[in-house]
């Protein structure tokens, strides 16, 4: 559907106009459609009457009753409530997928038949619409059917094999990073089908998985093994493929990183770290030389660093212009200038918990900005609205509610 | 512009017709456009003559002279070089320019406007452009002028504070997960700008950032300690927010990875271990005990664990319908079944290779198939191809050749 015009002295957000049928939980895709919510869709999200999905009650706060999860995943979105298995609930959620551009779900393969909300159903109602779907493990392969999350996927795309130390255990990046970037994937699927419908009127269906993206996430290191036949070792404080103080160090405070230092930064470097003499060693002298006697160079370094303070190490590096930072804890990111000048931290005015931070939205448009479009919904908080949209009556709507239809 | 209609008989890709004028290097920057490539864009690299692009020399192979890193990331690219030094290299540039849907670069603060890259000299060129940039720390803020990188943006984002142990030192992820969100992150931006435009003509810029993209893919943790101010230790074997049994194990042969086990599958998780009394001892009974008394709980799962193999334990574990996995090294990973079925891992024809299998794309679309365009280009390979294309004689190619131009 083409995009009204620009709200006056106001600029319009990139998908202004799109509307979503959401039926999206946990973080896969309920991350995928904050995206699009961010970006200025619609998004109505379709959650079960009584406790709505799983998100809500995932790490919810005791004091407040509001879940840091939920708000992360779901602010901006609007709130439905539907019995999916009521013929009445389906009939609610027919109605709106005939109007909606996108119908998003990560439902557990085989859930999406019984609740009749399978491809084929739903393309009767909309035949232009795009279908996305986001599963665990994919749509072909013995485990299609299978469940699985982001710790089952950070394992089985080989990401633990290679993280940690080869003495201990193999281990997961700390954050749900499987399910974010399954979630990016899955957003990159659903904007690409859009555009490929506004330019030549298909719709489709559209799939992504936590082990998909996960493979694609090792895109380097998988090739490598693929060429060499080589199994990494675990990358421990730095990375296999990247041995040129590419690590993490102590410092007197902390700890900080180095992202290389190649063969012109060299003398520099050993300048800044008042190690002038390690520039003229001959263990050291060469790339090649660095790299071999690496285990030799890092020991002194690991004894270098630890004597003054982070801050004091950045500065010092400056002049070198050595790619470094420091290791920070979440109290100096959610702080750290940067951040807050790009609004990847935002404030939010949130009904229950009134001024907060919140994380914002990674991509900054010049002429289209998208920007948080409120707090999460509560559950079912947009039904009436939506419903009576639909040309449902009020005491229509209030004896659908009486009957835990919606 | 409008794209054809379909081949006879064959499906067209997801953006047929779309063309990239392509400046990216090493990761953040050119696996966003490989995603491009693999959609069906035509991309021109744009290289310096002589040696081309870092990501030609990080990790070249001695034996074959081919770098797995520049063939993860650029396959199905078409190389152009042209020294932007010159001010033949930049006509040939702005000629492109004009032709093309899109200008992407991740270049250091600064460089473009020194070479005349700069989005109002490209936007003269051509007004309806999407001017894409990548960025190690975003547009604005103290830092904006400073160059980073992967491991540098897992530092200062805080996913290294929370990855590794909490007597240990903190970790990256083991592979370089900062420029992959970056990068996809960064197409998302790139193809949302593209919709935009169909739908309302706009050109414009967009810009994403690894520290960005990497706060985003934190959402969830960084909003809960936004909330609670509670500094979250490292994550160790698990997530610190999941703390029912959402951990790597070690068994007799490797280690496995359970994802949750929530109250419903308690009983036939202990009886899936063989150890039906967890099931009734009140230490474990209820949620919040497993939670209270995790420590004790992972000492026993410690010692069960490691008394059978990991395929023993996933078929025991199957009907308590846990979700649960094996931890993959590369070689069980791109021999996965699973992965072959889904085109994570694909057979490529590879002009010095010959048959190899490289990582495939990770999205699926059922009318508009993405696939991987073909090998990585050799230096210039399309030069002479591009340059006739845009109306230069072959004489003046040759001589433009000679004189160091491309």
């Amino acid at each position: 559907m083409p995009i009204d015009a620009r709200h006056k002295g106001e600029k319009m957000r990139p998908l202004e106009g799109i509307k979503i049928l959401d039926f999206t939980i946990a973080q896969q895709g309920a991350y995928a459609t904050l995206l699009l919510a961010d970006m200025g869709a619609e998004v109505i999200k379709v959650e079960p009457p009584g406790q709505g999905e799983l998100g809500r009650i995932l790490g919810k706060d005791r004091r407040t009753g509001i879940s840091a999860f939920f708000l992360a995943m779901n602010r901006g979105k609007k709130s439905l409530t539907a019995n999916l298995k009521t013929p009445k609930g389906q009939e609610i959620v027919y109605k709106l997928a005939s109007g909606c551009d996108v119908c998003v779900h990560n439902f557990q393969p085989g859930v999406t038949e019984k609740l009749g909300l399978d491809y084929e159903t739903i393309r009767s109602h909309n035949p232009r619409i795009i279908y996305a779907y986001a599963s665990a493990f994919g749509k072909a392969g013995p485990k299609r059917t299978m469940a699985g999350n982001d710790i089952v996927a950070q394992a089985m795309s080989g990401l633990m094999s290679v993280t940690g130390h080869d003495d201990g255990y193999p281990l997961p990046a700390g954050v749900t990073i499987a399910d974010h970037i399954g979630a990016v994937t899955f957003a990159l699927g659903i904007i690409t089908s859009l555009l490929v419908r506004e330019r030549s009127g298909l719709g489709q269906q559209v799939d992504v998985s936590l082990l998909g993206s996960m493979v694609a996430a090792q895109s380097w290191e998988l090739t490598y093994y693929l060429m060499t036949g080589e199994l990494p070792p675990r990358a421990g404080r730095g990375h296999q493929q990247l041995p040129l103080i590419w690590q993490v160090f102590r410092t007197a405070d902390g700890h900080l990183v180095l992202g290389g230092v190649d063969e012109g930064r060299w003398s520099g470097f050993c300048a800044a770290i008042g190690r002038e003499e390690l520039a003229h060693d001959p263990r050291f002298e060469t790339t090649r030389g660095r790299v071999k006697n690496r285990a030799e160079l890092f020991a002194i370094l690991d004894e270098v660093f630890p004597t003054r303070s982070t801050a004091e190490w950045l500065e010092a590096l400056e002049p070198a212009d050595a790619l470094c930072g420091p290791v920070y804890n979440y109290e100096q990111v959610v702080n750290e200038p940067q951040v807050i000048a790009n609004d990847y931290i935002v404030p939010l005015e949130h009904p229950q918990l009134g001024s907060i931070r919140v994380v914002g939205t990674p991509i900054a448009f010049s002429e289209t900005p998208a920007a948080i479009a409120g707090a999460e919904p509560s559950l079912g908080q947009h039904t009436q609205e939506i419903l009576l949209g639909l040309g449902y009556g009020a005491q229509e709507i209030v004896r659908m509610g009486e009957e835990g239809i919606v």
